[in-house]
C-alpha cells in the first residue's frame, strides 16, 4: 500500500467520521436524520412484536425488518469503530455500549434460541432512543423548553414534595376511613397514597374509589385543595418562559444611547433615533 | 332572448354569486350563517340516526329532515355550479367535492337500497363541517388563538416528541413489570404505551391499571414527572399569546412609515427613525 | 291610629326595608350573611334527605330542620312583601318568585301528602342558591375573575366550537372504527362524541373505552392534539388577567412629567423625581 | 459538682440546644436533615406495615426498624426536654405533643398488646410529617410558591365557591335526570354532587357515570363550562407569581433610603425622590 493510497484512505476515513459523528455538514445531518428514522422504525418493530394478534399474522415480515435493522446497526457500529479517532474511547463510552447492546439481541437469539429472557434482551434496542437526546441541540424549540424546566427545577422539586406530603396525609386518612369496609379497595397505606396521587393529579383511573360517604367527602376536599396546588407548576413554567423571552427581546443595546429592549426588527433606536446597524 | 334579458340574467347570476361565494355583503353573511345552521342541524340528524332507541321512535321525522337537508344541499350545489365564474374549477376544488359527496348518500340509498355500507356513505355529510373553517376569518377571537398556536407550533412539536419518548420508555418498563401477571392488562408494548400516554395526560380511563405494587410505584413516578412536562404547552401558548397582545397594545402607527407594534415608551420609529410624537 | 303612630310605623318599615333589601348598613350586611347561611344549611338538608341510609336514621331531625327553615323563609317572604315600596313589583320579580317557590314545597307536602312529585317540588328550594349571585358585588376577588372571564368571552366561545368540532370528527371516526366490534360500547355517534369530549378534556371516566388497536391509536392522537388546544383557555384567561392587573398598576400619571406605570406605593415619580401626591 | 463542672454542663446543654432547636449552625442543619430522613423512613415503615403481602414476609425487619426509630425519637424527645430553656413550654407546645405522640404507640403496643386500636395509634407517628413545615423557611423556591398562593388566597376562595355552586346545581339536575333509572348510581344528591365535582375537576374516576342520553348531554355541558372556570386558578397563580418576579427583577436598592423593587427604567427613587444613578 503506497503512501498516497494510505493518505486517500485516511482522508476517506476522516470524511466518513465527519458524516457519522458530526452533524455540521449536510451529509452528516442527513445521516443523523436517517439514523433517527431507523431507530424509530426499529423501536416500532420491537413494540409490534409484543402484540399477540399481529405477531402470528405478520411475524415473518417483522422478523425480516428486525434483521434488516440489526444489519444496519451492526454496519453502523463497525463503521463508528473504524473511523473513530479513539476507537477504545468510543467503545467504552455510553453511546458505544448502547450501540453494541442494540445489535446483540438478534445474534443472541440466533445462536442460543428464543429463551425466556428473549423479550428483555430484545428490549435493549429501546436504549437507542437516547440517541434522540443528541438531536436536542439542533432543535430551537427544545432549548427554550429545557431552559424553562431547568430554571424552575428548584421550585418544581418543592412542588413535588408538597404533592407527596398532601398525598401521604390524605392517603393515610382515606386508609383509616375506608379500610374498615368489608370489600374495601384501600387495603394498605401505600395503595391509599397511590389513590391520593392519582386523584390530586386529576388522573382518576377509578380502579380504587371511595365507598363511604365520608370517604367521598374527603376525596372532594382533597381534589379541590390539590387543584390550587396543581396550578403552581404551570404558573412556574409560564413565568420562567416569559422571563426567557423577555431576555431574548432585549439582547441588543443601542450604539447611540445604550437603551436595551428593542423589538427584533428594529433598525433605529426608539429613544434617540440613531441607526441600530452601525455596530454590526 | 334579447341582449337586455341576457344582461339582466348575468347581473342576477353575479348577484347570486356574491351572496353564495362571498361574505362581504349583508345578504352573503346571512347566507353563510343560514348554511352553517343547516350543516350543523344535518350533522345532528346524521348523529341521531345512529342512536338505536331514538331511531325506531322518531325514524320518520329524522328521514324527513334528512331529505329536507339533502334537497337544500342539492339546490345549493347546483346554484354554485350555475353562478360560479369557473364552474369546472369549483367542481374539482376541495369544497366542490365535499359539497357533492354530502348530497350523494341520500340518492345512493334511494336507488340502491340501504346496503351495509349505508352508514359509512352517510357519514360523508360530516365532511361539510370543514365549511366552518371558512368562517374563521370572520371571527376575531379565532385569529388570536390560531396565531398563538401557529407561533408555538415548533415548540409544541418538540413537546409531543418529549411526551412520546417518555411514554415509550415508561410503557416498555410497565410491560416488563406488569406483563408477567396472570390476568395482566399489559399484553403488549403498544398497549402499555397507550396506558402511559393516557396516564401522563391525566386522562386516566382506568381500562388498563397497574396490578402490582411496583407497577403502581412506577405509575406514580410517571404521572408526577409527566406533570412538570405537561405544564409546558400551557406555558408556551400563554407566553405566545401575551407577546401577541403586547404588540397589539402599542398599536400606534409611525407617522413616517406607518409601521405598527412599537414599544410603549418609543419616541422614535424603529424602522425609519422619524419622531413618533409629531402626530400626537 | 294617630299620625305619629303611622309615621313611626312607616319609619320602622323603612328601617326594615333597608336591612332586608339593602346591604349598605351593618345590620343589612349581617342579615344578608345570616340569610346565606340559612340558604346554605337548608340546601344541605334537602341534599341529605335524598341519602337513603341517613334518611331512615335522622329523618326526624331533618324534618324538624326543614320546617325550621320553611318558617324562616316564610317570615322573610312576608316581611319582604310588607316593607317593599312596590310589593307587586317584588312579587312578580325573579327573586320574588324564587322566594315563593322555596317556601311552597313544605306546605304542599303538608296538605296533599308526599306524592311522587315530592322530590322535584322540594328541589325548588335549591333555586334560592341564585341569591348568592347577589353577593358577588361585595366580594373583591370575584370581580377580577368575572372581569377576566367576561373579557375572554369571545375567545372562549371560539374555543368551545373548536373542541366541539374536534369531538364530532374524532367521535364519528371512533364510531366507524369501534362500532363493528361485537361487544362495542360505541353504539351511536352521540355516544362516541361524548367519549371524545370526555377524552379531550382529560376527564376520562372509562365507562366507554377503545377495544381495538386502531381505536386506541386514534384515541392517543386525539388526546395529544386536544392537549395543545386545551392549553388555550388557560392562556387566554391568564393573559386577560395580567392585562387587568397591568391597568391597575398604571392608574396614576405623574403630575410633573405625565409618565404612567408607577408602583402602587410610589410617592415620587421615577422619571422626574417630583412628588406624586401633589395632585391628589 | 463544682461550679466549673456545672458551667461546663450548662455550656454543653446550650450547645446541644443550638444543634437540636436551631438550624443556623452547620451541626444544627445536619441534625435537621438527619431528623427529616428518620421521619421520612419511619413513615415509610408505618406505611409498609399495612401492606398485607409484605407484612408476613418482612414483618421482623419492619418491627426492628420500628423499634430503632422509636428509640431514636425517644432519645430526641428526652434531649429536647433536657436542653430546652423552658421545658414546660416545649412539652405543652404543638411540636412537643406531636413528638410525644409519635413515640408512645410502640410502648402502648409493648405493654398492652396489639389491640384493635393498634393501627390508629401507630398512625400518630405520621403527625411528625408536620416537622417538614419547619424546613420551609430554608428552601428558597418554597417561599415564592407560598407567596403566590397566599396572595391569591382570596381569589382562590371565590373560585372554590364558584365550583361548589356549579357542582350543587349540576349534581341536583343529574340526580333528577338519572335517579329514576332502575340500576342508577345517582342514589342521592350528595353522591351526584360528588360526581359533578369529580367531573368538573377532570378527575373522572368512572365509579359513577351517566346512563341516559340526557345525562350524558348534561355531563358534556358541565365539563365544558367547568373547563372555562377551571382555567381561572392557574391564571390567578401565574399572574401573582409574575408580579412577584417583576418586583424581584428590579432588585437595585435606592442609595438614599434603601427601598427595593423599582421599575427597570426608574431614574429616581419612588419613595424619597433621590437619584437612582448616583451609586452606579
Amino acid at each position: 500500500m503506497s503512501a498516497v493510497e494510505s493518505k486517500q484512505q485516511a482522508s476517506f476515513r476522516e470524511r466518513t467520521r465527519l458524516i457519522i459523528f458530526e452533524a455540521e455538514t449536510p451529509a452528516g445531518k442527513a445521516f443523523d436524520v436517517a439514523l433517527l428514522w431507523c431507530i424509530g422504525l426499529s423501536i416500532l418493530v420491537v413494540m409490534l412484536e409484543t402484540v399477540k394478534g399481529l405477531d402470528a399474522q405478520y411475524s415473518k415480515i417483522l422478523l425480516a425488518f428486525e434483521w434488516f435493522f440489526t444489519v444496519i446497526f451492526t454496519i453502523e457500529y463497525l463503521l463508528r469503530i473504524w473511523c473513530s479517532r479513539q476507537p477504545l474511547k468510543y467503545i467504552t463510552s455510553f453511546y458505544g455500549i448502547v450501540d453494541l447492546l442494540s445489535c446483540l439481541p438478534a445474534y443472541v437469539v440466533l445462536f442460543f434460541g428464543a429463551s425466556s429472557a428473549f423479550g428483555v434482551v430484545r428490549a435493549l434496542r429501546l436504549l437507542r432512543m437516547f440517541r434522540i437526546l443528541k438531536m436536542v441541540n439542533h432543535v430551537k424549540g427544545a432549548e427554550v423548553i429545557l431552559h424553562g424546566l431547568v430554571r424552575s427545577k428548584e421550585k418544581i422539586t418543592v412542588f413535588f414534595f408538597a404533592i407527596l406530603l398532601m398525598a401521604v396525609i390524605a392517603g393515610t386518612l382515606m386508609y383509616y376511613i375506608e379500610g374498615r369496609q368489608a370489600d374495601t379497595q384501600f387495603t394498605s397505606i401505600p395503595r391509599s397514597v397511590y389513590y391520593a396521587i392519582v386523584s390530586i393529579t386529576t388522573v382518576g383511573y377509578g380502579d380504587i374509589t371511595a365507598q363511604t360517604e365520608l370517604g367521598r367527602f374527603l376525596t372532594t376536599i382533597m381534589i379541590l385543595t390539590g387543584y390550587a396546588v396543581i396550578a403552581v407548576p404551570t404558573g412556574i413554567v409560564t413565568s420562567e418562559m416569559m422571563k426567557l423571552q423577555e431576555t431574548d427581546k432585549t439582547s441588543d443595546a443601542c450604539p447611540g444611547c445604550g437603551v436595551h429592549g428593542h423589538l427584533p426588527d428594529a433598525k433605529f433606536c426608539r429613544r434617540c433615533g440613531s441607526s441600530m446597524n452601525e455596530g454590526s
